[in-house]
């Protein structure tokens, strides 16, 4: 099979051994997978695949057809429409995931959209339910509303009664984002928009301070991303007044049994959002997998609105 | 009736006019009320008593005799043993308690010890349990295990089949510390004793950094004391590597429902472990009402394992 594959800090497609499913495992046919931030920090040699997981081949997210099935997987049957995140391995010809990760492709979604649906829509639901714990009623502050987990967390915070703000650097996004259901805001000074009930940190460390600020009495901090910074000083005593919680976490490193049970958390809380409508996948461009390269390059220029994805 | 006084930065004793119960109230006799560090800074000007609560008599916790009732309270009778935090105003002669902040004193307490009981074992029970979630198996670090909190939660987690280590700054203290079945270490290099699933934070923000080095995965940090400092460097990255959670709290600006609900569940997960003889609370001296400065003195002065305990 074909494959995206990193050497050498770059981008190539290249030939390897076609995957085999083994116990519980099925091998898919990708016809989609969306790029992630994580790719960008694999391709420049960090943040490495887990174990288990292809080292060289990028992707953490797919969406295809079952192909084979290996001992024991019972789930799906050859030809059903899949998607899935895996710890790697997600852009190329095909895939090996197991059942347990596996979900249905809802017929709302045609490929590009299925591609791009799983990563940023299991972390933003995990993100502000599992880790938030956000509620109807509340107040829900997404830091890089424009961005794919943020566009996500927008419209799941919306579909389930929470009121939600978005700060969106970019100017020229911020009509795109507040359609999606925000009140969009700028970075600057965003504390005075508060309080918030659950705070989305996908900027980084340099908001720490403003976003304990802008906490409401239990409020949670979720913080998922750090590219603008991974240090930040906290002041205690502040937290205690807000009597908060800071949770920090990461979806690619949880086993198997924790990313599968975010599976089944999204087949039953978001998949039907989907089907309804209430719920949109924005892809902002489709690259032939032979395009990985130039494609990775258009996810790093950023100014988007949307998923990029390759079709293999 | 006399009460405990600050005025002028300093401890008095002085006459005040007789409070009375009001509807769902009890008036209680008080017998025994402990001191804690946040009289310590009532009486410096800071950390001042929640609106409603006696805003010049000191005293976070009490013991005694119920005298009379207001209009509606029927939890107690005249003449119950009963205890209680309060927002205020406990070392004095006679305290008004909504019923549903006060607990019977099982009969395994004599009054110094319930008099000195309600704070810390609430605190230090709210802390690990519903903030920290500790469970069975886990293993707990608390900061400042010779401290009242300290010691209560030592004993909790012990009770409740987690295996606890604390740090003791007083050589002197350490074997004491140890007799209420923790494993007890210097502060200097805690982390190296990790993993910990919780981590109470009894001394501060000094603690911050290396507190995330010991946290296991999916480990909680739990800041209640910052007497050392509250403002620390947080490394998010390190935070999310180990999908950690820092919360911040503080019992005495909770609304009355939560203080309610948490004096609940003292009496149903911590009265039977306190009756069975699992739960002991270390008196280290007594003092009557007008020896309030001395005791005050007493305390400030360190180097103990127990509670002080004004007896009225």
């Amino acid at each position: 099979m074909r494959a995206a594959t990193i050497r050498d800090g770059g981008i190539h497609v290249e030939d390897h051994p076609d995957p085999a499913a083994g116990a519980g495992e099925a091998l898919v046919r990708v016809r989609a997978a969306g790029i992630n931030g994580a790719d960008m920090l694999q391709r420049r040699g960090r943040y490495p695949a887990p174990p288990g997981s292809p080292q060289d081949i990028p992707g953490l997210e797919l969406a295809g057809e079952v192909v084979a099935l290996g001992d024991g997987a019972t789930r799906f049957a050859v030809g059903d429409r899949v998607m899935a995140i895996v710890g790697g391995g997600g852009q190329a010809e095909l895939a090996v995931v197991h059942e347990r990760q596996l979900i249905p492709v809802p017929d709302a979604l045609d490929w590009p959209a299925a591609g791009g649906f799983p990563e940023v829509f299991t972390t933003a639901h995990d993100a502000i339910f599992s880790q938030g714990g956000l509620r109807a009623g509340e107040r829900l502050l997404v830091h890089g509303g424009a961005g794919g987990v943020g566009t996500a967390a927008i419209q799941l915070g919306r579909a389930a009664g929470a009121r939600v703000t978005a700060t969106v650097r970019n100017p020229d996004l911020r009509d795109q984002v507040a359609a999606l259901g925000a009140t969009v805001i700028e970075p600057e000074g965003f504390a005075e928009h508060g309080p918030f009930d659950v705070v989305l940190e996908l900027v980084g460390a340099p908001n720490l301070d403003a976003n304990v600020d802008a906490l409401a009495i239990e409020g949670r901090i979720v913080v998922i991303g750090i590219g603008a910074g991974a240090k930040g000083e906290l002041n205690l005593a502040k937290l205690m007044g807000k009597r908060g919680t800071i949770r920090a976490s990461t979806l690619r490193a949880r086993p198997l049994e924790e990313k599968a049970a975010t599976a089944r958390r999204l087949e039953r809380h978001v998949l039907p959002l989907v089907q309804s409508g209430a719920l949109r996948v924005p892809v902002a461009a489709t690259f032939g997998l032979d395009e990985a390269e130039a494609a990775y390059d258009r996810f790093a220029a950023g100014g988007k609105l949307g998923k990029i994805v390759l079709l293999p």
